[in-house]
């Protein structure tokens, strides 16, 4: 019994399922994001600001991942966008099979942007393919500009970085500028968003990027 | 072969190498603290303040744990404390085996206290015993009020919680005495300290217990 074969067969079985969830978003024009970062650093928040700009020229679904609680899709619910919620039950990240009986429990039909909301944690969901069209990791400024050269794998595996809480600068040992050049060593393609969801500033680039063809390649 | 098998056996093997590394720690009268966060949430600077309240009263190391990089050990050696880094490569948390390989890098002699400086994970690194005396979750003020619900394992298997960046608090959405109500809801017999390494507030009383007879349970 070898632990790294379970772990490859673990990993063979979750990208079957991924490429499976990936052709039913694609058959039905779904873009769908995953949504990763530390606990805290504002996923849920960056969504409420995200969905205050679009929700009337796109249509959008959630699903939430998370350890224990539903609190997060309660935010999400709050502004009337179908969501489901998965509880890991202390499992540190999302599987594609546990976004699959998500996505069984949803109407999607018509759906333009699905969110998948992982678990807190900068480690463990960056080797996961959920079926997503791209990874966004959320950093948030209070995390300090060190954190893409201690944590690369999930700065490698993520098409954007959003730099979350910008109004925190002044207050916090934070450098944006060595911030953004730690996360381009890593991953030289990285698309970068500076957003603050207290002020407000930086969505509007965000949503207008999300929106338009920026997102999708084209 | 089953996951969970393999799972349980590899707890098994890690908890008997942490009960060793524990009666080596005690055959020794040192004091070991297993430090736990989120990335960013302020471990290392918790040890910087520390240190430089407790260098000339009490010896101290520290093992740290990185995913990737000696940043943090570059840190720690600047104070003058012993450290050895043990990078993870990937792994999301420390294990029994990688720090009785660390230990056999130190001369721990004459050492009071050990900090292990834990990878940035707020789920993987609590099912994990290294030998300590106790876990010390520390969490940021900017990470929201809702963690210890949302991450309830870590808040139940520490025995302390440092609140750190108390500093942001004018900031951040984050109310002090709901986080507190929530991290005791999880586990009743936490203690807590709040502290500020910006401003050095609290530092102090946790380094009073640390350095006296709280921290032992005498």
């Amino acid at each position: 019994m070898s632990i790294i074969t379970v772990e490859r067969k673990v990993l063979e079985k979750n990208d079957q399922i991924a490429e499976r969830n990936r052709r039913f978003f694609r058959d039905r024009g779904i873009f769908v994001l995953n949504l990763v970062s530390s606990p805290g650093a504002g996923k849920t928040s960056i969504l409420e600001r995200t969905f205050e700009r679009m929700r009337d020229s796109c249509r959008m679904a959630v699903i939430e991942g998370d350890v224990q609680t539903d609190l997060d899709a309660q935010r999400v619910a709050e502004y009337q966008v179908p969501v489901v919620q998965i509880v890991t039950m202390g499992g540190c990240h999302l599987e594609a099979g546990l976004v699959a009986d998500a996505m069984g429990k949803m109407d999607l039909d018509g759906t333009d942007l699905l969110f998948i909301e992982n678990v807190g944690n900068l480690v463990c969901p960056s080797g996961y393919d959920l079926g997503e069209d791209l990874k966004v990791v959320v950093l948030s400024t209070t995390e300090g500009d060190d954190k893409p050269l201690k944590y690369p794998a999930m700065f490698r595996n993520a098409s954007v970085l959003i730099i979350n809480k910008t109004d925190l600068i002044p207050y916090v040992n934070c450098r944006l500028d060595v911030l953004r050049d730690n996360a381009l060593k890593i991953n030289p393609d990285l698309r970068i968003f500076e957003v603050s969801c207290q002020t407000g500033a930086g969505i509007d680039a965000w949503c207008e990027w999300l929106g338009g063809k920026g997102a999708r390649g084209q």
